[in-house]
This record gives structure tokens, C-alpha cells and sequence, in this order.
């Protein structure tokens, strides 16, 4: 992972094509480190001897091509003999790594090439940090950014999760415009800094002037054109001489151009450069160093109780790579930046890993092409094909959520607008079939579960219990009732399922020592999972049946509640404490409420997928939805399909906010039958379906569908026997977990693992988390 | 602007990197034209001589460098002279064609230039379309991708308006792959959809069977490798021969081999590349016509009664650019693809323009470095940096939003968050000083005025009061008491401050022939919103505090209403109807709440920017802020901070969700005096602070500045005398659209025109705009 040192800066050699003169601007950069003293700020004598109170400077070729004589290590070897020189892989064909390495070794090298080459970079700097300080590490790499390595991913791609600076050699060729610019357009897209630009001065083509007014303005990256005496004047290396002495001193001649710059002190030097890399360099740790006061000054976080944090506290993430932060700690010895696991999915948004290059490109692309734009009245192609992905009509290799009951879709920013929006429509149908043109005396409520979460807006906070979220919002006032659901959890290998005892499950047997009546028991998830088997055989789903059909009854026909909808979070509470419901039970409350449809006002009639009967029903798939369980929707277990439903989160792949709410059509004819503008859905947002976030969700949907196609996750489906339920966590592991004293209990579904600690405190007000990581720290 | 036309498909030629062959393909792809029929199901004769049924094809170059002789129209001319080829402008230095142009005029031209390349392409264009059909025409330009043009914009910043589909000539030397696939990247990110990639077939470095694989899995581009006989074999054209004849000839068999491909029909040809192209354009044509009828199949678009909506209605949005759409229509003739000014600016989120390069750019480089990261309790830069720029803790030459007053940025996903998060900071903010330990028994209400609004989740909803937005959602209850705003308008040449009358106003003179109030009338804008003056001079800042001081009094000591917070939309009410809403008034309102602090339960101290008095005051600038009416922030016109400010559409740029709410130490302190966990503001938004909208956010701040110091706008303010009162429209231009019969009155900000028409059916459930645009067409 990303590494840097307070005493030794290491920066990335990248080309803007080949040929450009990486290995002459390495060397003389390495020559320029031991040339320079701690303060830099006095030139010395025009020599190339090493200074005593220079920095230490190493320098690593990765991956080199062509025979063992003309390797760039060789090279620098030969002017700077005690710069620390190595090379990792070397090949003797001279092309493409990708090339070199399939003639070398028959067959195209597996992608794990590309972890061992990282790890082995990363190795090395370790080394070189704790060999000296202070110090400086080059790391040039083969061809241009995008050139293949080994495995025959892109140079930029390979070194990505290392991120380091980037020293990017720029072309003075004609055309080196182009391609300098392009291959800053790449890196930059990869998340690099690009910290300074090298390149021969080009009378003639100018490039160097150009460059630098442009990537000054734009990136503020300075461009260094650097020469030395080549015999025709002063630029790039001189033309290789006969005799070997001879050339061998014409370059000496040249380095020291390079190094000391001009006799009569005009333009730059590679000197400069050090200096303007070292500033840069202290300038990142001076940064990184405030971050967490200065953020703590500044911002303010969500969900937290600021008197609760140190400096020390703060997470300063410099950038992500796959499932890990790089975190700024202060241990001396080590790098600064120390990897994390993003052990939430930062709040469970990502799938495909942070800095993927793929999503960064589709976003990139819906930029260019549009921005944003206008969505009501109009259209644009990310936002219609995303539709059409979403309701199935397009092609994908595992059932999208709103196949075979959905037909449109709503987009908006977040979960809870999502959710705002799914309540509006849900209710206002519920009115439009039970009470229009009545007076609007009661009160609409929703029927729900107890641990449902649906969001922070107000809206969707009236649509759950109270609870330590509502506690202090004046204007929070839940609108429902709230059954108690039963819930799975896995203790010593059996999966059980419990409820706690309250009025309406008064007549059910209960474990008096516990507080809580015990429903079933499993000797797998997958038969806990398999709805169908167990609506067919066994009693339970007629007790829920029973206990639903006198709870409803009750509240509508005793207490008078009016309900407008019935809100769901499928399978998984996440919010509300990582519950996992007994799905028999909310197939069941799915079933009940679509066949008592005369208790809520209207005749029961045969119901179609596309025909909402009772309440509507709205899954909040919002955490549970595409594959955060290992599933595209809760839908597919519970055997039944709502009458709309909401997906955020992973939807625009982890990278910027959107979130859909999907409604089958007799809810949207519910809004859409008139001609008055006002019976309309009066709701949007100003980037609503967003090109940017639409081009990214569909790009997310390739990948995944990519990814099911070639089976990447069949074997863990293999190990929990089972396609529908199924979990990245290992089978053994889980229920090994599950017979720890301390642990209360274990669930795990899909890339979720939850572990119940025995803890008396546990909830929101919770700090027992914080303590244990303090404590580890 | 861009261009599409039935029976012509366009396209751009861009190089991977100079002397990459671009011309040899532009010349075989014409001749591969010339020479397939309609079906192009047939090969034909290995000949070069046109065929009669196949297209009319067309060659521009619009700017080319090298002597006349060494034209690339020239070589196109002199191999297939029946093909229609231009050249618009004709530089004699092989060079770059900026150092080309300044060699010839001396200096560097003028932006404006770009603009005339563009349109003399588009009429160009135009003209081929026109003069037969079936046709094509190939836009060769100059260099690599990113290669300046004359005024010294990379090509494809050039050319974006026009946003041709691509055939990328990629580069088969050595580095090739990198320097390929950095220009497709390059191509991308500014929203061009790159068709084909064409290149030499190379055997050595296989730069064709990488690229073809990588681009298949990645994008779906196919690339063809293309050669002929050059003597050695297959590939690139044969070496130039001494004498001209043998040299002609040659070339005349390369490009038979080259149209025709082997011989033994192995491979591909240019005759595949024609016909892959004429398949991606007419799926292109076929895709854009049923867009309209899909999208109204399977989008649910907000605010919309779709049975008002036929397929013609819909705008297809191809793309856009600056500050046009560029959308779909069917007018045969002329071009498939119409300019649609961008009237209101995508929901005023616009402020630089669509497809801006560095927006994209910036969002790229966060996606890279971070994707989105977990804010709670941790920190990323662009976070970090874009809450310092919003608080004026980096500098700017303008007055930043929260200069002065704000001490915290909480960030959320859009407007409407922003707004539930500041109700909910400024009505606990209440509780916790009036009423902590109380029971809850009166209703925390807001303070407002009539006809604001501030986003359609249900918490903000609440805050205003009831219109055609709540009238259908059954769990909006307003919460509050909504003053009757003076409002300005200008009619005739003149400023008028009127009120519509009320119980309020009831001591106040009426004109009764209009039923409104008439304040005030002043000769200029600038008067109009001269608070300080007006507050020193005139009696009316005295009458609007008395009538405020009688009617709060009212309302809290008779009525019994608890107020918790005032919330304003400062200067401008855009949903409610776009009212200018007399800047005096607001200001009179602040200070008497402030004043009135015993009035709502404390006492009144002597207040600092950072200390709220009697009720929290929110401005809701999510509309008025950042520039979209000529000031970075109401407050300076008002002269007066808040305690609590919220921003977003123009804040991330126009091009992905981002709000922030900003609050005063001692909204802050509310909640974290106290070190319970729950008595934190708990609200959260999965992509909090996400780093790609902080990072866009971040430049969009760096442009505006820019702009600002160049004096971009001076100009305009100059016009209007005004460097806080100004407009983009042009003062006599406003002032004689006021003068119109037809028109109620006008008022100009920033860049909002205001034309209010005379109308009796005006608001949400108005469709004369819709209506009149239906006349129109």
C-alpha cells in the first residue's frame, strides 16, 4: 500500500512515451541528491562527487527490458556509482514487459505478478528508509504510463497502489505536447500527484514553454526543462561517441550541465529540482500533520459527539486503493501512511474497491460529454439505459431488482430521499384509493418493524420507531406501528430464531429466563433461507399468519389506525443493529396485508405483480440491496416483490451520491391518470439522475455482471451450498465464531458478517467500540 | 455546436501521437467510402475506381502545417481525387500549428479563434450533408490529441462542441500502447465517443493484439489493425522511392491492399472499417429516435404530469456543451442534433458550463486517489480543503460564504438536506436554551416568509407553508407563521417595492385598484439594494420594525406559538416564483428577531457574528449563493450574517450532488457541549463529504477566482455601477423590456432574467410556458 517516510521522499518515474530520457533524468536527479546539501541553498563546485552531508539516494528499476549491458540501472551505475542501484525482474528481449515476459516465460504471467512486484517495491523502500536518512528513493518505470507490465496491466495501474509522487518525464519531441499531456490526463485520472514535469528544452517545437504555462495554470505542476552540453549546444544528451572514453566523458560533461545547470547561473537546474521536490515533500508531511486538528476545527461530523475525539483519534486518509484507506500515523521507523481496512464499506458503499479505474473512467466520460442536465421533460442516455438496467431490459447475467414487477424508476440523491420519495408515493396512492375526496381527519401511518432505519430526513424518520435518532429532533414524530420481528442468529453452529415477547405475540411460549420466545431452529442457513420449503412444511408460517391477521385487525378495527404503507427492510436491519428477520415472517406480513385488503378500505382481488392490493409495499433495499448479501434483491428469498423499492449505496458503485426508487405501474398510473399538474409526483432534486452518477452505476452493473458471469464468487457460494444464500465469509470460520463464550452470537450473509459481542450497552449510545479501538491503539 | 445528420455519418480523425499514419488512414478510409455499395455486402474488384452506388465521402483538414507540397489533402487529392477534400487554414511551418500561427501573425491569436474553427467546421459540414446522400466526411486533425491548435487549445478542447464520434489512429511504434491509450483516455474524459481505433499491424511490439483486447473488455471499441504490401511484407506504406512514378505506384498498391485487404480475404481491411462505422451510426440514429418513446416508458420524472408529454416532447439530450444541450430533433436536412439553450441553467446548477474539461478533470483525479471515503470521525483533502475555502480560511480574492460568522461545514447530498440538517441544528439549537427539561408540549415552529421554499423531503417541506407542492402529501403539516414579503419589480425604467396586504399590513395604505401596498419606488437597482443607506435615510426600515415588533408580539405572546428558528432565502425566492423580495425587509426582520430575544424565551445580549439571539437564523442560499446572483453570499447586501447557511447546486460545480450547511460556534456548541453520544447531531448521508464532489467543488471555488481576479465580470458591473448589484443582462436591454405591455415587470440579478408576463394563471399549475413552447414549435 501507499508508503512515505518524514526522512526519505520516494518518487515515481513515469514517461510521458518511451525514449524520452527517463534514465538521464533519474540519473541526474539521483546525482543531484548527493550533490546537495541539507539546506540546498548553496551551490557547490561543478563536480559529480558526492557530498558527506548529502542526502542517501537509491534507485530501483521494477522491471527492465532489453540485454543485461543497457539496463537503465546499468546506466546510473556507471555516472553514479554510489547511488544504491537495483532491478527487480529484468528481461533481455528489448520490448513491451508484457512481451518480454511471455517469451521469457512461455505464457502470459498470472495477475497476482502484479501484487509481488508492489510488495516488493514497497519492501525495498522500507529498506532504504531505515538505511539512512535523510534520503531519497526514484523508482523509474519501464515505457510509457499506460506501457503493460509483466501481467500486462498498465504501468499507471500496477503502481496505483503504491501512489506515489510522480516525477513525469515529458516529451520535447514533436507531438510531446500531446502525449506529455495525455499521460498527465492518466495519471492524474489514477489519483496521482504529478509533483514535477522534466523534459529537454526544445528550441525549435517549444514544447517545455507551452507545458509550462498550461500545467501551471491548470495543476499548478511546474515543468523543468533541463540540458546540458551536448556539442551542438545545450539540450538533450549528446550523440553516443565511437570510443567508449570517450563518450563516457562527453556524458560526465553533460551530467554535470544537467546537475550544476548553466555556468553563468541561467535557467534551471536539476539542483532545482531537489529543492522544489523537497519543499513539496515537506510541504505533504506539514499537511498531513494538521489535517486531523484543522479538521477538527472546521468540520463538522455526522453521527458524532466531537468532545469525544483527540488528534489522535482522527483517521486522516491521504487516499484508498481496493478495501484499504491509507492512513497518516506518526510511528517513526515505518511508512506514515499505514493501510486500514474500510471494514464498513465506508458506510457500506463500496463493492468494487476504492480507487477503481474503470468507475473513475465513467465518470470521467459523463463529465465530459455532459456534465449535468436537466432531467424532467427530458432525457439523456446514462439515465435512460440505467432505467432500463434496472427494471430488466437490458441484458445481465443475474435478475435485476426490478425484473417482472417494476416499470418505473425515480432517481434521486440518497437513501432517505430515495425513501421520502417511496413514502409520497406509497401514501398518496393509498389516499387516492381509500379517501379521496374525504376530509383529512386521521392520521396516515405506516405499518412497519421494530430496528427499521430508512434514513435521516424527517420524512423517513416519522416512518420509523422512536429511538435514540428521533430522541432529539423536535419535529420527529413517528407516524406507525412497528411490529416486533423475529430475528436469525447463528450460536454454537445452529441458526435460531427468536423474538422478544411483547403484546402482540402474548399467547406465543416463551423462555421466561431469556425474555424471548424461541420460533425455530436450523441446522443450516439455507433451510432458515428456503421460504418456499418452509411455507410448505411446518406450522410457523400459520401462527404468523394467525398473529398478523388479529394484530392487524386490532390496530384497525379497535385503535382506528389508518395505514398508508407497509415499509420493509428486506432480510437485513442495518441501522437498527445488523438484524437479521426471519424472512418467513416478512413474506408472511407481505402476504398478510396484500389479503386483508378490505381491512384497510379496499375489495381483495386477485393481485398481479404490477397491481398493488392492501398496502403498498416498499422494500428499503437500500444496505440489503445489489449483492451486499450476496443477492441482486431480498425479493428473490422472500419469493414476493414489492410495490416499490429504493436502492443507493452501492448503486453508483461507491463514488458519488444517487439512489433510485423503483414503482411498479399501478402506483405510478396512481399519479400519472390525470391530466392536473398538481396530482403529479411533485418532487426532484436539482441533479437528479445525474449523468455522471448514471454512467457510473451502469459501469458498476458491467462489472458485476463481468464478475458473475466469470463465477467470481461461485466458491463461496460452493462452500455455503447454496445460490441464493450464501456469504464471502468462510463456513467453517463463521461457525467456529459462533461457539466463543464472549460472542452472543454470528450472522453472516453476502460480504456482511455481524458478530454479537456480549455487552450490556450496546446501540447508538454505544462507546464500547470507540474504547476497544482506543485500547488496541 | 455538435452536428448528426442521416444520411452522413462525420467523423474525427485523431492521432494516437504525430506520424502515427493518420492521413494513410483518413486516404484509405475515403477511397474504402467511394468504393462500397449501399449494402456493402459485396466485395468488389481490387481496384481504387469509385464505385456508382456508394457514398459521396468529403475530407477536411481545418488546419495543417507543412509546406502546400506536403499537404494532407494534397495526398488524399493525389490517390483519390474524386473525394471532396479542403483545408480551412494552411500554415507553411512544420510545427505545432500554434508556433505555426505565431510565426506567421506574430502572436498568439485569440480565443476566438477556436469558435471559428468550430463553426467553419459545422458549416462545412452542413454543406457535405446537403450535397448528397449517402455520404461521409473525415475531419482530420492536426497533431495528437492533445496537440495545440492555433490558438494554442489542445485539438480536443477544440473540437468538443462539435463532439464528432472518434476513429483513433493508434501508434504501432514502440510505446506505442502507452501513448494509444493515453489519448483514449484523454478522448473520454471530455465526453467524445471514440468509434474506432485503426493502426499498422505490428509484429514485433503486437501493439494491435493488446490494444485489441484491452479495448474490447474495457470499452468495447474494436481496433483494427490495417496494412498493405510496402515490399517487406504487410503493414505500414513502403518506404518513399526516389523517383515519383515508382513511388506513386507503390502507394497506389499499398492502398489497394490496405482498402481491399489480402488477398486471401485473411485479416481485415478498410472495407470492414466502413462498414463497422455505417452499423455504429445507424444503432446511433436508431438509439436517439426511440429514446423519447423509452424514456417515457420507464423514467418517473419529477415534477412532471407525463400525460401532458408526447414523444415529440421529450428533449433528448445528446450532450451538451457550454451552455447548450445539444438535442435530438428530426428535421430532415439539417442536422439531427439542435443547440437548446440551457435557459435554466439544468435547475440553476450550472455556473461554468457543461462539459467543462477541469470539472471533469478534478472529479477523475478523486475518483482515482479515493473513490468515496468515510467522513465520521476521519478527514480526506478535499474535505478538508473545501471546508477551509467555505469558511475564508484560504485565500480568495472574494469574500467566501461563511466568512466572518461560520466556524463548521456539515456536508450532505443535496439542498433539501442541507435544509433538514439546518432546521434540525436551529430548532434543537432552540430547545436546548428555551425549553431544555420542559415537557414537550407546544410545537416548535419556523418563522418565515410567504412563498418560500426549500426542497421536497418532508422535514422542509413542513417549513413552509401550504401550496400545490403539499396539497398531495398527506404527512406534510406546515409548521409555522410566513410574513407577506415586500417584493421589487421593475416596470417602466423603475424599482417598486409593493406588498400584497394582509392582517400584517392591515395599518398600512392600499391601492386598492391593484390590492397590494406600495412601499417604495427608487430610480436604480443600485438604491433599491443600498441596505446600509436606506436604513439611515427613510422612514421604512422604522415602520417595517414596528409592524414586526406588533405582529411577533402577536404571535407569540396572544397566539402562543413557539418559534425555533427564522428561515430565509435571502434577496431571491426561486421555486415560489422567482421573487425579489426587498432586501430591506429581510434585513429589518433579522434584527428584530435578534432584538426581540425576551420575546422568544431568552435575553438579549449583546451579539457577535458567532452568538445567535433570540432565534437561530437560517439563510437558505442554495439557490441565491456562489455567484448565481452576482455575489458569493446574500449576506453582504444584507449586511447581515446568519447563524446558520446552506449551499449547493452551483457549489459542486453543476456536476454531481453536494450541499453544506454551515453553522456558527454557537449552533455548534449546542450540540457538542456535551459529551453523551446522543445528544450529537445524528443525521448522516452515506456519501458525506464524498471526495470527488469536494474535489469539483474545489475547482469550481479555484475558477470562479480566477474569474473574478481577471475581472471576467467587471464589465457588467460597470454597466450596472454596481460591484455588488449587478447583472450578466445588459441594463438598457432590462430597462426596455419593462417598458412592454405585455410584460408585468422584469428584474435582473447575476445572471437571473426575471420576465414576469402579464398572466392570470401563473404558478406550479400553470402550463402556459408549456403551452407556449408548443405554439413554437
Amino acid at each position: 500500500m501507499a508508503q512515505l517516510f518524514a526522512g526519505m521522499r520516494a518518487h515515481q518515474v513515469f514517461g510521458a512515451d518511451t525514449e524520452v530520457g527517463k534514465t538521464i533524468f533519474s540519473t541526474g536527479y539521483a546525482l543531484a541528491g548527493t550533490l546537495c546539501s541539507a539546506d540546498a541553498s548553496v551551490r557547490g563546485p561543478r563536480t559529480l562527487a558526492p557530498r558527506a552531508d548529502a542526502e542517501r539516494v537509491a534507485y530501483l528499476k521494477p522491471v527492465s527490458t532489453g540485454p543485461p549491458h543497457e539496463m537503465d540501472a546499468g546506466h546510473l551505475q556507471q555516472y553514479a556509482p554510489w547511488v544504491h542501484s537495483s532491478t527487480m525482474l529484468q528481461f533481455a528481449e528489448p520490448v513491451s514487459p508484457h512481451l518480454a515476459s511471455v517469451q521469457k516465460a512461455g505464457t502470459l504471467p498470472h495477475d497476482a505478478h502484479d501484487a509481488q512486484i508492489v510488495s516488493g517495491i514497497g519492501a525495498w523502500l522500507l529498506q532504504q528508509a531505515r538505511a539512512s536518512v535523510p534520503a531519497a528513493a526514484i523508482i523509474e518505470t519501464a515505457g510509457g504510463v499506460n506501457s503493460p507490465a509483466p501481467s500486462g496491466s498498465s504501468q499507471a495501474d500496477l503502481l496505483r497502489p503504491l501512489r506515489l509522487p510522480v516525477v513525469l518525464v515529458g516529451s520535447s519531441k514533436l507531438g510531446g505536447i500531446s502525449t506529455t499531456r495525455s499521460a498527465l490526463e492518466s495519471l492524474r485520472m489514477r489519483g496521482y500527484d504529478v509533483e514535477a514535469v522534466l523534459m529537454f528544452p526544445s528550441q525549435r517545437y517549444q514544447n517545455d514553454a507551452y507545458l509550462q504555462s498550461l500545467l501551471a495554470e491548470e495543476y499548478a505542476i511546474p515543468v523543468f526543462a533541463l540540458g546540458g552540453p551536448n556539442g551542438d549546444g545545450w539540450g538533450a544528451p549528446p550523440v553516443r561517441a565511437v570510443c567508449d572514453e570517450e563518450d563516457h566523458a562527453r556524458m560526465r560533461d553533460y551530467y554535470i550541465g544537467l546537475v550544476h545547470g548553466r555556468e553563468d547561473g541561467s535557467g534551471t537546474s536539476m539542483l532545482d529540482v531537489v529543492r522544489h521536490l523537497r519543499a513539496a515533500h515537506a510541504k505533504r508531511l506539514a499537511r498531513l500533520s494538521t489535517m486531523a486538528s484543522k479538521t477538527r476545527e472546521v468540520c463538522w461530523w455526522p453521527f458524532t459527539q466531537h468532545g469525544r475525539y483527540t488528534d489522535e483519534d482522527v483517521m486522516v486518509i491521504d487516499s484508498a486503493y481496493g478495501d484499504f484507506f491509507a492512513v497518516h500515523n506518526n510511528t517513526p521507523q515505518t511508512s506514515l501512511l499505514a493501510p486500514a481496512l474500510d471494514g464498513s464499506a465506508s458506510w457500506w458503499t463500496q463493492v468494487l474497491g476504492h480507487g477503481h479505474a474503470r468507475l473513475g473512467a465513467a465518470a470521467a466520460y459523463a463529465a465530459g460529454r455532459y456534465g449535468h442536465v436537466l432531467f424532467p421533460g427530458a432525457t439523456n442516455e446514462p439515465a435512460l439505459a440505467l432505467s432500463e438496467t434496472l427494471l430488466g431490459k437490458r441484458p445481465l447475467s443475474f435478475s435485476a431488482p426490478g425484473h417482472g414487477w417494476a416499470s418505473r424508476v425515480f432517481f434521486s440523491d440518497d437513501g432517505s430521499t430515495a425513501m421520502e420519495v417511496a413514502l409520497k408515493m406509497a401514501i398518496q396512492s393509498s389516499v387516492r384509493r381509500y379517501a379521496e375526496g374525504e376530509g383529512e381527519d386521521r392520521e396516515w401511518q405506516v405499518l412497519g418493524l421494530q430496528g427499521s432505519y430508512h434514513g435521516d430526513t424527517i420524512g423517513v424518520m416519522d416512518a420509523c420507531e422512536p429511538s435514540v435518532y428521533s430522541d432529539h429532533v423536535a419535529w420527529y414524530k413517528g407516524r406507525g406501528y412497528w411490529l416486533a420481528p423475529p430475528t436469525l442468529r447463528v450460536k454454537h453452529g445452529k441458526v435460531h430464531v427468536i423474538v422478544r415477547p411483547n403484546r402482540d405475540w402474548a399467547h406465543w411460549e416463551r423462555d421466561t429466563a431469556r425474555d424471548e420466545i424461541h420460533l425455530a431452529t436450523f441446522d443450516s442457513m439455507q433451510e432458515a433461507y428456503d421460504v418456499t420449503r418452509r411455507m410448505q412444511h411446518g406450522e410457523l408460517y400459520e401462527n404468523y399468519r394467525a398473529m398478523l391477521h388479529t394484530t392487524l385487525t386490532r390496530l384497525v378495527r379497535d385503535e382506528g389506525r389508518r395505514f398508508g404503507a407497509l415499509v420493509l427492510e428486506p432480510l437485513v436491519m442495518g441501522a437498527g443493529g445488523m438484524l437479521f428477520v426471519d424472512p418467513l415472517f416478512q413474506r408472511c406480513l407481505v402476504d398478510v396485508v396484500r389479503e386483508q385488503a378490505a381491512l384497510f378500505g379496499g375489495k381483495h382481488v386477485s393481485r398481479t405483480p404490477s397491481q398493488w392490493q392492501g398496502l403498498p409495499v416498499i422494500y428499503d433495499e437500500i444496505f440489503t440491496g445489489l449483492f451486499r448479501i450476496g443477492i441482486p434483491s431480498a425479493a428473490d428469498v422472500l419469493g414476493t416483490s414489492p410495490d416499490i423499492a429504493c436502492y443507493a449505496k452501492i448503486l453508483s458503485g461507491g463514488l458519488v451520491p444517487l439512489s433510485a426508487t423503483l414503482a411498479s405501474s399501478s402506483i405510478f398510473d396512481t399519479f400519472a391518470h390525470s391530466d392536473e399538474k398538481t396530482r403529479a409526483l411533485l418532487h426532484g432534486h436539482s441533479y437528479t439522475a445525474h449523468p455522471v452518477g448514471c454512467s457510473v452505476a451502469l459501469e458498476t452493473f458491467a462489472i458485476l455482471d463481468e464478475m458473475h458471469m466469470r463465477g467470481d464468487w461461485a466458491k463461496h457460494q460452493e462452500d455455503w451450498g447454496s445460490t441464493t444464500i450464501w456469504s464471502f465469509w468462510n463456513k467453517q470460520f463463521v461457525q467456529r465464531l459462533s461457539a466463543y463464550a464472549h460472542v452472543e452470537s454470528v450472522m453472516a450473509l453476502g460480504t456482511v458478517l455481524k458478530i454479537a459481542l456480549v455487552d450490556q450497552d450496546a446501540g447508538a449510545p454505544s462507546v464500547s467500540a470507540q474504547r476497544r479501538r482506543a485500547r488496541k491503539r
